[in-house]
């Protein structure tokens, strides 16, 4: 797979050429594992401190060991990215929900009106507190804490909803203020 | 100064204790160049990698060689945090811009109403895009890339302005979703 | 096909049972072209006086002759309904534009965000004009109306265009109030 | 009355002349019966089945037996208008209310603030929902059918509140799509 | 005219009895020259001073000499007041624009919709303006002063304009806050 | 100090020149007293009749006796101010909340996000009801008034929280629409 093909933004950034060694392997990784390399990783590949620094944290909230599986931050990823209607995003991990969950119906639901989801009251409270740090993030106080504690809830899983909700309203914002294509792969997976 | 006084944030998450070395000297330089050791690292060290990962992205973007001053950086943190009304960054961004640009009242003006600010076109070029960003990211379009083009920036000042002001975005819901406090010697600095 | 199972909304409002002639040969001619009895038709089958009325309105809006094509009132279905976040319109419509279209990343990009979409002026235009009618239609103003014939209108498109995005703007809140679920077999298909 | 002077809306669709037989003897009865014909017929009148699709389904929700009182569907008519700060429905259904109430001020609040009324609290709440699907029809979940449910309202009235409220969201915007005009005889009547 | 029956608004402030001279000399003096004693006048009379101090300011920005006509005064008091729904400003102001105009339908355009009216550009000017600094007074700039003065305001006419606009977004708040109640008489005056 | 330096509004509006004697030993007693004459009086001595109405109505609202502390009206002018984003406001009363309360930090919350700050439950309920009045006045209610009742507020203690919120309603945008500044000793006073 070549790296620097058309540039997934609206940016003229190119992908730096030849990649050094470690990147270039995490890359094939990616095609590897997932079938392509993801979008974004190639957007950031212009300059590899910056592409480092993302994947670094991206790869700490959403594939490190948590109080939640994967399959609900990639949830929380959809709703944020519904909220702000990313189309990036809706498509990656839209794509990521159906195949984790195995549920094509779920990931449609997240995308378009998670309140359709049959939920279970604790991943719906979860999906609840993203959208609310998503849409009006002043407003959240005590209560809004204590009712994710009331559904099970740990303080650390608590830090872990809130900087997954957090991580998409900054990718969100990242892939629409560039024009951030995805990858095309993802459409017809899962279906 | 001591790393494991009271939580910074209204999450039951307890500095690692002893830190790592590593740790322990990254947290002393801040507290011999800064004064003060910056909460929201605190807030994150009860998980190195966490702390790590985060600091990492935040150094990238607001200290790494960029088209945009560290001023100006600081600028759009501040009309980011203002928009989300977030208290945290408003106090710690809001003391960078007062120390960073010599200007109390600059300071003010962009916590309160960036708008009230006489600023070079190309600086409320980078504002409004920084706002349209957070408040309807999802309506941004080439237009609006050009209009920053028009005004002297090029794509790799603009990937570093979508990027300042999304990561804003992201800090900023993380702090008022933990009601994360700000250190309280900023208040009184620079005034 | 069975018309009496379970009802498509959260209303307890069965089907007639038996149909009458006419309708249950509209039924099983739905079930012989689009291999589905759309469920808002069966939602509103507890009484055909309605049920009659509504497939009218939407037969005159959606196949009568226009200078709208097809795929053209969908993509205006689509868009507004993405506005609204209607589940069901947005699986239904959002498949009928990529059958019509043949092309199944459109259909996505006006399910998420129609901006992203690389769209014939024209067509740009028509679905601004009904974004605006949906989201703010009282600001609606002559120049409104130019705009649309600028690009090439005739009076006679502009009130289609009209009454096909205010026509979802009155289905998507029925299905909205109702909890109307969307056919099965939709999501599968045109990907 | 003539029925081809100028135009109610803002469109140059000339009412078909001469009507058919059916469609004049039709408007001879709103003529003999309301002393005038409304505009929002004369506006659809330009093609005989689009108007009678729309006076099919507007007939069958305001006019047809329903669980809710012709003086409620108006109720909701100009609450949904009010929102939608439509002035031709406001000021036809306006007059509606008035006349069908006997009580021109229930009129005015129903149109400025229907907040300020006293309503017996099934009427409110079906004035409360009735907003809601206007404002933000994606949020509506089953506790909001329940809220209407436990002041007396069984399924089948939630379907007619759900049609009504819907309808004029419908009507409202293409109204004001095409700057329908009122007929001025409304003003004055029942104040 | 009795000026201590039920209170004008939800709140038990009962007006003072017997009233100072000087008060009842202005009461009997509006009850001669409007037939009726406005209830906000009433609303405030359970402290004398704060009658006095309102009614200074709103004699002062409403009957005072100014580039702005009476009638246009009530102009963006309606504008103002139908933003914020505000019924007992809608009813007092709509009737002293139908007073004052002569036209009744432009008071209930200014009610309803104050776009539907077809005005004098500076008068549109105006009520743009008003509009602004009732929606988002923050983002008001010199390109908005400046489009008053391309209209041919003066920088007093300005002055003028934003204090009345202003005014009203205070009283709209006292009346809403209060639930004040307008004297029935205005409801069918004018029509 | 001179009266009649540059105007503190974007509009040219001289102050009268010499001013009347009362006023003079107004401005001298301010002066005085505050070391300094507020703009907002110089910005209005261009016409001493409106200069005069103005200040008789603040006064009244703000110094005069009532259940509510100068330092709690402060505080009602900072939070509406904060959500109208008024510099000139947010600077001259968020020096009074930090002078009056002997808390500048209690004044930053104030201006960035009041929910950050630890208050008594009636000066907590206060402030939500002033900003409720702020956004969204016409949906305040009976039950929103006895919410300020249950924690000890009595109708006329009502009646000040309304008018002193609404106040700043108008205050705010007769300041943001003339782009008032404020005076630049306010800055830096009590930090």
């Amino acid at each position: 797979m070549k790296n620097t093909e058309t540039s997934p933004t609206a940016l003229n950034l190119p992908v730096v050429d030849p990649l050094p060694e470690d990147t270039q392997k995490y890359f094939d990784l990616c095609a590897e594992k997932l079938g392509l390399i993801p979008n974004v990783l190639r957007a950031h590949a212009f300059d590899i401190a910056k592409l480092d620094a993302f994947a670094g944290l991206y790869n700490e909230l959403m594939l490190a060991p948590s109080g939640l599986s994967k399959l609900e931050r990639e949830m929380i990823a959809v709703v944020v990215s519904a909220e702000n209607r990313c189309f990036y995003c809706l498509v990656a991990h839209g794509q990521a929900v159906r195949a984790l969950s195995g549920d094509p119906i779920l990931g449609e639901m997240l995308v378009m009106n998670y309140r359709m989801a049959q939920l279970a009251p604790n991943q719906r409270a979860m999906l609840d507190f993203s959208l609310k740090m998503t849409k009006s993030s002043a407003t959240i106080e005590e209560a809004d804490r204590q009712t994710l504690r009331d559904v099970g809830y740990v303080d650390r899983d608590i830090w872990d909803i809130a900087n997954v909700a957090a991580f998409f309203n900054m990718t969100n914002r990242v892939a629409s203020a560039t024009q951030m294509q995805p990858n095309s792969e993802y459409h017809g997976q899962n279906r």
